[in-house]
């Protein structure tokens, strides 16, 4: 949502001279009273003015451009998605293991010889070795959870999608795959990503 | 952001008649247009009807009621937290893994005798103890996380501010500590809290 340029300058007044009327507004702009009216109803609407009976207009917003949600949760995934870690089937849980130190990451993807995506290897996964007391020196081939038990996303989804599949199957991320050629990863979006997402975009407003 | 009555019943009027003039939701409401002129304003500028020129307004939002996304962010620690799980100090490495898989959590809080946090252990912190093929029936004071190096957080900061600490901190949750006793937990916030609260947010206003 974009504020028209009267808007701007009828906030600007307001940050001003707070508090005050509609009428000293309308004589600063040079216009009738009548011709404020929406933009008044708009600004008390979204916020960002209170009005105050027998007192006037104050400034209550944080924001100068109140941002809708719905416009938040439409980012898409290739502009969260970051670099995945991969390694191969014939790697042991030891390498695996630090591997995801050494790149500090919470799971890596793993690929075979064609590059296509066989597993995933999460922090739970490895965890879940080391309880059983697991020979680190095993393929990570005998641990990785599997294809098709792996759900993946494809670039141009939503970030509300991407969040709504992480949440639902409880996982910690998703490959993002080439719609035409699904076993080809691309990318990764983390349940890290998304939550960062959302506390960028509020400090933007609250900033 | 609560729609008047009058709102509603244009969006109603103009989602079973789109496409609609002003002047036709006018004389279906029996009042005059210069009337409706500061809602139509709200409701284009709100993207929840479009004004296409000589057609007039059609139904464009996928949400009734537009949230702001300042609202969004002031939802409270208190109503985000869960129950964390405690261990005490004495317990050891296998303990700590079990109990983590057995309640299904990403961490451990460790508490004393008096009930004190004294240290948080992580699937991270567990991992790497594995990792350096450490006796698992060592204590847990051994590889735990300890104050002061713990991030805590009241219940009355909000989402934001949760969010902001985790995201700087590069951690996985919060111990939630009561104002006046700092080292008593009250509770638990987590990235993953923190990011089921968005998309759940966000599923409302799509629903």
């Amino acid at each position: 949502m974009e504020f028209s340029e009267r808007q701007k300058k009828i906030i600007q007044i307001v940050k001003e001279n707070e508090p005050i009327t509609g009428s000293e507004i309308a004589a600063k702009l040079g216009l009738s009273k009548p011709t404020l009216r929406s933009d008044l109803a708009l600004l008390t609407m979204t916020e960002v003015l209170t009005a105050r009976q027998k007192v006037g207009y104050i400034y209550a917003g944080k924001a100068s451009e109140p941002i809708l949600q719905n416009h938040l949760y439409e980012c898409r995934v290739e502009d969260l998605m970051i670099a995945p870690v991969f390694i191969t089937s014939e790697d042991t849980l030891k390498n695996a293991v630090t591997e995801l130190f050494i790149r500090d990451v919470g799971s890596l993807y793993v690929i075979n010889e064609e590059k296509e995506l066989i597993g995933i290897l999460s922090r739970k996964d490895l965890l879940r070795a080391s309880l059983n007391n697991t020979d680190d020196h095993i393929p990570v081939a005998m641990i990785m959870t599997r294809m098709p038990n792996i759900v993946t996303i494809t670039k141009e989804k939503s970030v509300l999608e991407a969040g709504d599949l992480i949440m639902s199957r409880e996982i910690d991320s998703l490959p993002v795959v080439e719609a035409a050629n699904p076993l080809h990863v691309i990318g990764k979006v983390s349940k890290t990503n998304i939550m960062n997402y959302f506390i960028q975009e509020g400090k933007k407003v609250e900033g």
